[in-house]
């Protein structure tokens, strides 16, 4: 007798589980070495040495009480301190300790801000392609999220789109750059072009509108492209971070949120995310990784090692004939499917052993997205099964035309 | 532009703050071994070795890649399991991993059981005094807590009331044994009685009635009192579990909950709760600390530590004339304030440094809260102070009258 709503949820959940199951069985017949697993955004790259370093000293030296006791919901003074001067450092902001909120990850902060922020009905619009886990968060607090159709010329936020779905509900914009599943960073170009827009409809509402940037991503960018920090173009922004891609601790459960003083209603938002953090269940961020956090600020993950795999996949599948946008950041690259219809594309490629995820999951039909965040050698070994393919699709394409 | 119900949650949530404020003040001003703070449920006795020497192993045996990485929204399989059995050789239960849900703390465990049962508007029964979150937890999903009133009599709770206020929308009862305010642990014969108006009342209404136990405190259990563990008395049982208290971990948030086979709609009840886990952006329990406590199922603080502190401040309170049940669990005394306004009574103690929370915080007004949670000589050097409480707030009613 569970809810009505989580029924549904049960229902369309069996379908990605199914496949899941499919991905378990074709290893067992195939052997795991022989089945290429791109659906999951797992980090394939290990902590740096400076966590395991950290964890140490920490529990040789500190005391054991502070470091696994309650603080402030809002996480350890200290260390959100260090999180500000850190921040300050590289994008010459102006953050104090105040600022900054610790979450259970990013996903946890990004409920955290909606609950925060929304009254029944209030509207959040995203940009399609987007990750799908935003539609429950804003669904969790009765919010409604809109979705701006995909720019798929080169997969820059469609503005204009946006401009026309604003309107008196809107109380967020959720933008994520480096985008999953694209890959694409918003440029410093397009920043000023949204924050301009959003400043107009706040006038022309009379309302606030929060531009809340999910940026689990942040730190994966490749070529030393500029991923710009939001905060230096729009008043109203709020930033949702995690390490758990930056660190490779993803079953950690430890972010940030950045609210500025400039945003509006500042002392209400900073009160208000505090509670919610309490009364959502999180509580606080778990309070070693807080911690050991607070000691790595400077260090990331081997990025080479994610940037050798984005250069082998995007060449190869190019060189067959793909057409796809080569990622700047994160670790996804998003196809346009031979085939019109992605899920039967994807289906396709699971008969060759390869798992990737339909577009239609992002909202995006028409697409695929294969996480690359798995050893080389699983690209090198999937490569010849992606060539195979878009022969074998366009083959069948013109022998039916 | 925070929402309308969060706005009220700032409002009320500044009362408390500013009674934190006050402890700061008051220790700023004579000191902080002059100021007894009795306010917060934060342990007061260290983590036992066993956690660690867990976190050395892990950190310097396991992979650690599989340590921080994602799993099974779930949790670890073999936590999971080492859980289960743990809990069939304690309890001579029958549960498998499937069983068990790891959750971001008891928090979060609840978070998880209300998302996964409640359609807006069902009702949820629980009995004062209670942990005002409830009511917080309950609301985040849409539902309706309905509060049975104290039985001041003994804090068991008052069962007759409950038969009148289930009705067709109750989807839940929750208790909590030993209990946060009074310390109070449900006898056997108080669930077998609640078994079967459960039982009874599900006939009736030909619909299910969840009985959900919040059990932080299961394992600070005094005198050797014997808490019942409550899936074999009612099938339709779901256990909150929290390592909070029991290993003195609180900030890390981790514990787990547990749905048994019998429960009515087991498969669909253990999907939802798996997916509610993700959606609600908890993810996962934190990942090393699931790994930590599946080896150190076996240890516990040092119980004795508690046990004194509850020795010497009943028998403190009692000889200076206050009233109230021995807590036989968890680390609080809810005594009657020997004046009727508790809010009044506790501001009395302020004045003597004392800080303490009126039993109006957990619906039952007339007594008050203490927390012994605190050093040994916090108690003794606080218990002339509750003394002169009593006297003088005795003297004025005599005066008065």
């Amino acid at each position: 007798m569970i809810s009505q709503a989580m029924r549904e949820q049960v229902k369309s959940n069996s379908i990605i589980r199914a496949m899941f199951e499919e991905g378990k069985r074709l290893a067992a017949i195939h052997g795991a070495e022989n089945v290429y697993d791109f659906s999951l955004g797992n980090p394939s790259v290990e902590p740096p040495n400076e966590v395991k370093k950290a964890i140490l000293e920490i529990i040789n030296e500190e005391n054991s009480m502070a470091v696994h006791g309650y603080m402030n919901n809002s996480g350890f003074e200290d260390v959100r301190a260090a999180i500000a001067d850190s921040l300050n450092r590289r994008f010459a902001t102006h953050f104090t300790a105040e600022n900054i909120l610790m979450t259970v990850g990013a996903a946890g902060g990004l409920n955290v801000v909606f609950k925060t922020l929304l009254n029944p009905e209030d509207e959040v619009i995203t940009f399609a392609p987007f990750f799908g886990e935003y539609r429950n968060y804003v669904r969790n607090h009765q919010g409604q999220l809109v979705v701006v159709s995909p720019n798929t010329a080169d997969f820059q936020p469609n503005l204009e789109e946006l401009k026309r779905k604003i309107n008196m509900k809107t109380k967020a914009v959720l933008i994520n750059s480096p985008n999953n599943p694209t890959g694409v960073v918003y440029s410093e170009e397009t920043i000023m072009l949204l924050a301009d827009i959003l400043r107009e409809k706040q006038k022309e509402y009379g309302s606030e509108i929060y531009l809340i940037a999910d940026e689990p991503y942040r730190e994966l960018a490749y070529d030393q492209v500029e991923v710009p920090y939001l905060t230096k173009y729009y008043e109203n922004t709020i930033v949702g971070y995690s390490f758990s891609k930056s660190l490779s601790l993803p079953g950690e459960r430890v972010g940030y949120l950045v609210i500025p003083n400039q945003a509006t209603d500042f002392d209400n938002l900073i009160s208000a995310a505090n509670i919610a953090n309490r009364i959502l269940g999180f509580v606080n961020a778990p309070s070693l990784f807080q911690r050991v956090i607070a000691k790595c600020l400077d260090a990331q993950v081997d990025l080479e090692s994610y940037n050798r795999n984005r250069e082998l996949l995007y060449n190869g599948l190019v060189s067959f004939g793909y057409e796809c946008i080569k990622p700047e950041g994160a670790f996804y690259l998003f196809i346009k499917t031979p085939l019109e219809n992605d899920v039967e594309f994807c289906n396709l490629a699971k008969e060759k052993n390869i798992l990737i995820v339909p577009g239609s999951a992002f909202s995006c039909p028409g697409y695929a997205r294969i996480a690359y965040c798995v050893n080389y050698a699983t690209i090198e070994r999937a490569l010849p099964g992606f060539k195979a393919l878009i022969h074998e699709v366009k083959e069948q394409g013109s022998s039916n035309s």
